[in-house]
């Protein structure tokens, strides 16, 4: 996935909508909030083994695609407005989350 | 950014610790809004002013960048587990809203 | 709030429509996150002082009063199945809070 | 619960330390988002089996009851600020549910 690709062409779809004022990094973060409860909400009433099944079928899982992809896009987005590297970030969460959870010893 | 490779590391951190069997759609999908909202913390009591600043300040930003990797971390290992290709999904989203929402004529 | 005369009455209301077995605990919070969700949706784009106004109209604030009420209803049907009496739990809490943050000189 | 009284300690609660200015409507929503998600964390990793367990044990239920009164203080205190009368608000809110979702005949 090519990132500052990505980003530009999020940041120039709200340009040439007028939308750049209202992305401040508060907003940014209530519709990303917004977003990750309508992919929550496709899982709310499945029983484990419904929400397993719903990986198997691309017709009901489309929906559920779209949700995470919006929640993705306003990451781009919050990324971008407030200058974070996420390639950068999730190599350093990662790095921080094996000292903090070591492996389980065999 | 590549995501296979980021996937699979994903996937061989939470193996190593005996978390696979805990990573039922439901439950990730669980952890990730979790996630979504120590982001949105950051953010809560901040002014306008105060959260933009904090996009110049490497300092104040590092802890947000950490939240938004986690967010990351368990969108990817979400479509893991239901086979989602997030590339073709933000790809084939960005052009749904683009017929949603037309840009505004100049 | 009566409140007891409440949460029977909802429960009633998801009986009489064949939804207790869907009612579990994990359903259930994540059913009340949603709203909760759907609450913040409304407030996402305002600026803070459109957000101050809202209040004073009538005609506006409903579906925000609606939402609100959506989380109230799955908070009570949550307590409900989990046996939490929610007025004890309330004062339980504003007692920690007193400790936990001591009022402000004068 | 009586409502009018709990909303006025919780008010004098955050007039003594000096919170009220920070009570606008949007860092409110975003702060009882915040609580939600802290209740949703307690049953992220938990089965079916467990979460129904953790309403018969008063001990683990505790910090559950915390989260849920958080999520209710902040709603009370969001009541307060946008003149929403919560009582009212849920009645209404049931005769929509009602005239929304009819009963399974019988």
């Amino acid at each position: 996935m090519d990132l500052p690709k990505l980003t530009a062409q999020i940041r120039a779809f709200a340009e040439a909508r007028d939308w750049l004022p209202h992305h401040t990094p508060k907003n940014l973060v209530m519709a990303m909030s917004v977003e990750m409860a309508e992919l929550l909400e496709h899982f709310q009433w499945l029983t484990p083994q419904q929400a397993e099944q719903l990986g198997r079928d691309p017709v009901r899982r489309e929906p559920v695609e779209d949700e995470m992809a919006d929640v993705l896009i306003y990451m781009l987005r919050l990324a971008d407005v407030l200058g974070v590297d996420l390639e950068r970030a999730i190599h350093a969460k990662m790095i921080k989350n094996a000292l903090k959870h070591p492996a389980v010893p065999r």
